[in-house]
């Protein structure tokens, strides 16, 4: 263990630098805040590059950082902690951790159900559907240029650890996803009030489900490449829902049609 | 029309107030921000007390005001809006809107589905639930003392105008939820792990649906009192599901149980 005092030391500029997603894509790493999210890393251990703990919090977290190897640790002044974290409160711990390398290739090699979010502005959203995609068996979820980054911190929050056991690949453009289009998995678009009810479409399979964003919607060229449009009932005159819940029902739908009869 | 330029005026000190359960309590009204949120106030234009509009937006919002009547409009600085909202970068429009009264007694004679909130605690899951709950037909809303005020301006917000349309009643407490028992309407908890898949449930009829808290789930004495249990069938090995999505997921369940074959 290695102990740092000083906001100014470069294990720890780099830390804090971590909350822009210029630097996340520059060191291919981001940061998870907390106890609970940092106990979820037991999951993937030689993803993470430096622990930092605040002094008081030792005793604490031992048995965390036990578990995870001592040496990538950092014992730090809480002011170094508030420095590095997002959270306006953080609780003493946070973890460097690296961001996993993908491409599009992945999606057909694990096949299954893959969400492609299309403008996802919203990193409290971006989070949520993460969290429920792993809960709701997603195989994996793809983003598009025009969506929030999933390893902002907000986002990362929100996923409950679901960003370090999810399949994440982008940013892509819309043209990146021909190759996907072409081989042959169906397209499943998601609109307001167009297409058919999500219950009445089949859901099993390969299958990459579509959401747009909380604004525009899907962008065009990836409407004229859906299978099939869907979309939620609901109550006329109102709106629409919001992205990260329109997401669970759709994929609740699927992980019944994939799994009842088996649970 | 009339001019506010001070923030010390009584009126804006009194909207600015309503940032704080407290004052939202003693004068009965909370804050309505920006354009798309006071357009749906057409909807109860006799509940709005005052407008505040930044002066050089009035050329703008003159169709708004136009419809709800000019003679309860603020002309102000954009100061004084900056003052009275929450958002850091408001859109030079608000309202002080009445809150509806009501108790326990409308429940018996809307009926339908009402959702009863048992301690949600993230204002932003209590407003995406009530524009889930409009959407997606749910009667009406009860929360207990242990939930967040869905008055609170973040809640608002997330609502998209569910706030005006939705009965709202709260917060009560859980002794105060036996005459509903007593009446005989049927009441649903759900839980992680026990009970049925929420689509084997019959979700039609007069019904009470409890969603527990974020973090630690319905009061005992509200789980004693349910006729069925029902959970979200979900990946091992996953705590849970944000509680606004697996409001959503059960809500849909219901509207398709509800309206299939009608819609």
């Amino acid at each position: 263990m290695k102990q740092i005092s000083s906001r100014d030391n470069p294990v720890v500029k780099n830390a804090a630098g971590l909350k822009q997603g210029k630097h996340r894509r520059q060191q291919k790493a981001f940061l998870l805040e907390g106890e609970r999210a940092v106990r979820e890393l037991k999951a993937c251990p030689e993803r993470v590059l430096h622990y930092f703990v605040q002094e008081e919090m030792f005793q604490k977290y031992q048995d965390i950082l036990q578990t995870l190897g001592e040496e990538r640790v950092y014992l730090t002044s809480d002011k170094v902690i508030k420095t590095i974290c997002d959270t306006e409160h953080p609780q003493g711990i946070a973890a460097v951790v690296s961001m996993p390398e993908g491409d599009l290739q992945k999606v057909l090699q694990i096949r299954g159900l893959w969400l492609i979010l299309n403008g996802i502005s919203d990193p409290g959203n971006m989070g949520t559907i993460i969290r429920t995609a792993r809960a709701l068996g997603a195989a994996g979820l793809i983003y598009t240029h025009a969506s929030v980054d999933p390893y902002n911190p907000k986002a990362v929050r929100a996923s409950m650890g679901g960003i370090l056991t999810l399949p994440v690949l982008g940013p892509v453009s819309v043209a990146d996803l021909a190759c996907l289009k072409e081989s042959g998995m169906k397209l499943l678009g998601t609109q307001v009030t167009q297409g058919v009810p999500y219950y009445q479409a089949d859901l099993k399979g390969d299958l990459l489900v579509i959401l747009g964003g909380e604004a525009r919607g899907m962008d065009r060229e990836l409407i004229s490449w859906c299978n099939q449009i869907i979309n939620i009932p609901m109550n006329a005159g109102v709106n629409s829902l919001n992205a990260a819940s329109a997401c669970a029902i759709i994929l609740s739908e699927a992980y019944r049609q994939r799994n009842d009869g088996i649970i």
